[in-house]
């Protein structure tokens, strides 16, 4: 019955014993960069484990790409071969990292001979095969270390009363912690050195992880969002970039990280857009920002009625001086009148009558604007000439881009436009304004968006915010896509705001201010709480200035700019709502009221040994009108709060103290007071 | 302020537009071959998109590996940019699948179409587009594919009143569905063809996605495990490979698809265990089977107190006779008498003293056996020897393995093991007793083993089997590992078998045979309700068959053999319990009672279109002591049943039947009478 064949084999074995898998963050496998941002740490997981018995060493190694040295942190078990450490980064660029998996045959030996100590096992031939690991251990080793290293293996080979005997004299003192051979054998020094030294063909080390490290503002910013043309102090002309440069105190103020101005460039007149968005445009109507060129110029000139692009070096200038970074608005289309239509004409998509296609989502048209065609056959051309205004923006000291509509261009351009810039200029940050599928806004965010819009402004119900953020925070996206949430764009005024009144707007503000650590708002439209749509059904602002200049009163009685002061000064303050991972939402017995809490230097101490934990919980009550009140049920370890130890919560809003203690305890909240508490957790010091 | 140097630019960009990812099955990116067996419709998932608003046409190319053409199935949109497909396999072996997806810029030209049309706008230019599309689809085709696309082309293009302009005469009779223009262009005939001949270098295929195709029985069958040194009809000797053979009749009568030996070579002496697994063995005892190795022989070889090779090729013949596939055990160890101690001293590994190291997990020793050294020096000769032990016996008809404590082997080992094996033989199945941590033994899983054993044993609540089950089949896990589940092994009697009496073995025999397509009972331990032992506390059985002979009364009233034999014949009758990934869990409203319910035929009804549909739902009593009964939920569509519509469910334990309808409805099952349903839900014709 044998085979007369011989048989055939697969392919050649591997013999490395440990298996490295599960690592996060990694995103696709290596094909994409997970993110990180300057000042983090890099919280690296992955399952590693072996055959058998034997313990393993995990370590994680972290470089800058291009760096010579690579660092190192050992990972600790988590449990369930779940092993975890961190890594910090302080500079933009790419980074890599690699997690090495090896069999600690010293710690697993020690730890047989101890399980055989306690059963009273004759240990006299494990002695010696502990001496013959510390002995291989000193011919890999070098200089003093291998003196160490065979000064303690002649210890155990020459032990006559085993773990009993005593150390003789001139041990190196490194190892001379104890009297006998058995101190020196349970010693952390020599586990170390042993470990160190180990064989070193048997480690199995994962393919580089990428890591790209963007500055701060990428993971932490509060955006403030204004049209230039609508920044008039005279109600009879339009606003200027020389107005904007006068706003900025107001937007200090306001404690805005970034300044985003909608399109400041030319705008067409060709087919332009009325008040409301009308087909035609009647005379003296402004057009929209996004239907971008005249004879003016295009994406790299700035509308005449705006001012030049020196006023733009001068608003970048002006802003810094406050704080403020100036975020510029990518819109990668034409107006009919833009220089590219007659310059290049092959950029467009033409008709079978030569005439060029405006944009259209069949059956709803857009006449004002012509979509590049990313496709065309001189492509080349084309994307550098898009390389080319990211390039000129940056020049001018614009280091942030909003880019609208991202997900109506190729993924592989901006894969590749945002791998160009950041391979000269790693700190720049971009936006994606792609409000669309999800797998289509996590692939814009893989390719290398820093920053993403979201669906918040359509999720209001608990349910719909606590399973919404946990998708964002708490599975692999969260290793690349940074949500922004913002309560209003000027597209989005929802129902909830037209009819939910000031509570509306306080808990949707404070609930974007503080689950994601990036947020914005659309102003003065939002701080003077405008709430009246186009028309019944729209989510259009009425007039909007998005077609239209306006003149706005900041100093309107119920303006909501001390509140947005409030909260970001708060923001400031707490490096909790600085970072997104650890949101944790807490269960209270009423399904109006929602409870979450961020954390910082809580969970993750153990890499920041230096830091002050910081703790905040926030509770909103999401009915405008009717006082809600529950029960909460507290994570106390989320928290950072040991069970039965009292604690204080400070309300951030109202300067409130309250004394809780335990898991259990009773919030209220009236929407005519204040719709939320923002509670600064404070442990008191024990007695 | 312009940089003075060029700027760097990324890598070569991608200007292939759709993107497809998130595929399953696809086991850590293609490093694993996903399982499938013969007889399954493999179904395959991914994500697919593209940007903007173009259509897709997505579909799953496949072949067996070696293969020179694909297969090809369409896709269907499941929402969410999900789309999926199913392809039939029907021989053993590697396969593999790719996942394709292009625009169809037919299609969303159609689509637009109409909705222009809807929308009351001029569609001229819009013909004109159409039949340019045409036009270049017929300068890809070739022969009638071409005159019939050149036709349609030259149709839209002289279409004088639009879509509403006539057929001409002389159209190819495939496209001449209708009077005008608009049949034409809005019929699937044509729609298919320009899409099969639309630009040929735009589509984005992933890559090779493999799937190891392996034998039905991989997949679906009831395991009996005995002992033949118990299958003796005499109380005064042992039993022997041909009382195996006389026991067949009864073992197919339990409806066993397979019989599974525990080792049948010859047992060491040296240190051999005692009953009960004392550490000296008395004279007379029998030792333990997993002791491999004499002066007899060893892996090769056939203890001469059971017979001879010989007899195992009569074994094997006479069982697939009775449609019984026989399983060894391949358990890679030695008794210090093993041949190879003597032959091949580099194999094991040795003490300071140069005595072979016996087996151990300090504090814990085992002194009959020796483990293999499978990092020795001599590695290729070792690994080549115990390859030649499974060849050995597939030589003699074995195509089923138990492989015992793969998990004390390195990964790498048995990933060469059964690479080896499968690149000759992939009808071979071999099934990976590793009692030990989650990720070991889904490593073990993704490196070849067919199915595996799991922790079924010790889930025993009902908030236990859900979230098992629920993990075991609709996770990534289930895309590679097979759970076979035992009530009961020669090592583990549970607590609850010990105490739960009848009502518990019957409900656990329900459980490991409706939960999972492949399942086993170690007997006639089982089926003779074996519940003492060894000492209070432990799960060792009283007088282990691991240790001593032992003689069984098979007419012993209280056997559960005919409840086997009728479990068994409802697996073989009904194709829903032949599968894993259907299984649902319905709510009840009472913890002792668990409801779930597997289904054939329901799900996936477009990948069979000839085959019936087939539900079973089983409902079982947890609570041994006390009838229960609660109000079921069912979850009318993964029971295939319409809403609103009358069923009958057919107890097909007890024969009786039920009309119910609607998802709620009423259940109380007795342990003392049977504490299970196994109901076989049924829809009658429609009046």
């Amino acid at each position: 019955m044998v085979t007369a064949r011989a048989p055939r084999r697969a392919a050649a074995p591997t013999r490395l014993r440990p298996v490295v898998e599960g690592i996060r963050p990694l995103v696709d496998g290596g094909r994409f960069a997970a993110k990180a941002a300057v000042g983090d740490v890099v919280a690296v997981e992955a399952d590693a484990f072996v055959d058998g018995h034997d313990l393993l060493h995990c370590e994680v190694r972290y470089q800058r790409d291009g760096d010579r040295q690579w660092g190192s942190v050992a990972m600790r078990p988590l449990g369930n071969d779940r092993w975890r450490a961190g890594f910090p980064v302080d500079t933009v660029g790419p980074h890599r990292f690699v997690v090495r998996a090896d069999v600690d045959r010293w710690a697993t030996w020690r730890r047989d001979l101890a399980a055989r100590v306690g059963a009273g096992q004759d240990v006299t031939s494990e002695i010696g095969e502990g001496a013959a690991l510390l002995a291989a251990a000193a011919g890999r080793a070098k200089g003093a270390e291998r003196t160490v290293l065979a000064a303690a293996a002649s210890c155990l080979a020459e032990a006559p009363r085993g773990l009993e005997t005593g150390l003789p004299d001139g041990l190196p003192t490194e190892l001379a912690a104890g009297d006998t051979v058995g101190d020196l054998v349970f010693g952390d020094p020599l586990a170390d050195l042993a470990r160190r030294f180990g064989p070193a063909d048997t480690a199995v080390t994962s393919p580089p992880c990428p890591v790209m490290v963007e500055p701060r503002l990428a993971r932490f910013g509060s955006w403030y969002e204004l049209f230039p043309r609508s920044t008039s102090p005279d109600a009879n002309r339009p606003g200027t970039l020389a107005d904007v440069v006068d706003r900025l105190p107001y937007v200090a103020r306001l404690g805005a990280d970034v300044l985003y101005l909608p399109p400041i460039h030319p705008i067409g007149t060709t087919s332009r857009k009325g008040r409301n968005g009308a087909t035609a445009a009647g005379p003296g109507d402004a057009g929209s920002p996004w239907a971008i060129g005249s004879a003016d110029g295009g994406h790299t000139a700035v509308d005449p009625d705006l001012g030049t692009v020196d006023d733009v070096d001068r608003l970048v200038a002006a802003a810094a001086v406050h704080g403020i970074t100036v975020a510029l608005d990518l819109a990668f289309q034409c107006s009919p009148d833009h220089p590219w239509v007659t310059e290049h004409p092959q950029w467009f998509r033409h008709r079978p009558d030569g005439s060029i296609r405006f944009a259209e989502n069949p059956p709803k048209q857009y006449q004002d604007i012509y979509p590049l065609d990313f496709d065309t056959a001189d492509w080349v051309a084309l994307w550098d000439a898009l390389f080319g205004v990211v390039r000129f923006w940056i020049d001018h000291g614009v280091t942030v881009f909003r880019v609208d509509n991202p997900h109506t261009k190729p993924f592989g351009f901006w894969e590749w436009l945002i791998g160009s810039v950041k391979a000269d200029r790693p700190d720049v940050v971009f936006l994606s304004e792609a409000f669309t599928r999800p797998r289509v806004m996590e692939r814009l965010a893989k390719v290398g968006f820093s920053q993403s819009y979201t669906y918040f402004t359509w999720r209001r119900t608990k349910w719909e915010l606590e399973e919404y953020l946990t998708e964002l925070t708490r599975t692999p996206v969260a290793d690349y896509l940074r949500p922004s949430f913002w309560p209003n764009t000027p597209d989005i005024l929802t129902d909830q705001l037209q009819t939910g009144g000031t509570p509306t707007f306080v808990a949707r503000l404070v609930l974007a201010a503080t689950m994601t650590a990036s947020y914005g708002i659309y102003g003065p439209a939002f701080e003077l709480q405008q709430h009246t749509p186009r028309e019944p059904g729209s989510e259009e602002y009425a007039d909007s200035e998005k077609y239209a200049v306006r003149h706005w009163d900041l100093d309107a009685p119920d303006s909501l700019a001390d509140l947005v002061a409030r909260i970001n000064a708060v923001r400031r303050a707490h490096p909790a709502l600085q970072y997104d991972h650890t949101l944790r939402f807490h269960h209270v017995d009423n399904d109006q009221l929602v409870v979450y809490s961020k954390s910082h230097l809580v969970d993750d101490r153990e890499w920041w040994p230096d830091g002050d934990p910081d703790v905040v919980l926030v509770v909103v009550n999401l009915d405008p009108a009717y006082p809600q009140s529950g029960w909460v049920d507290l994570d106390l370890a989320a928290l950072g709060v040991e069970p039965g130890r009292p604690f204080v919560v400070h309300d951030l809003l109202t300067n409130a103290h309250y004394r809780w203690e335990g898991s259990r305890n009773f919030v209220s909240l009236d929407p005519a007071v204040v719709p939320a508490h923002v509670l600064a957790v404070v442990v008191p010091p024990a007695q």
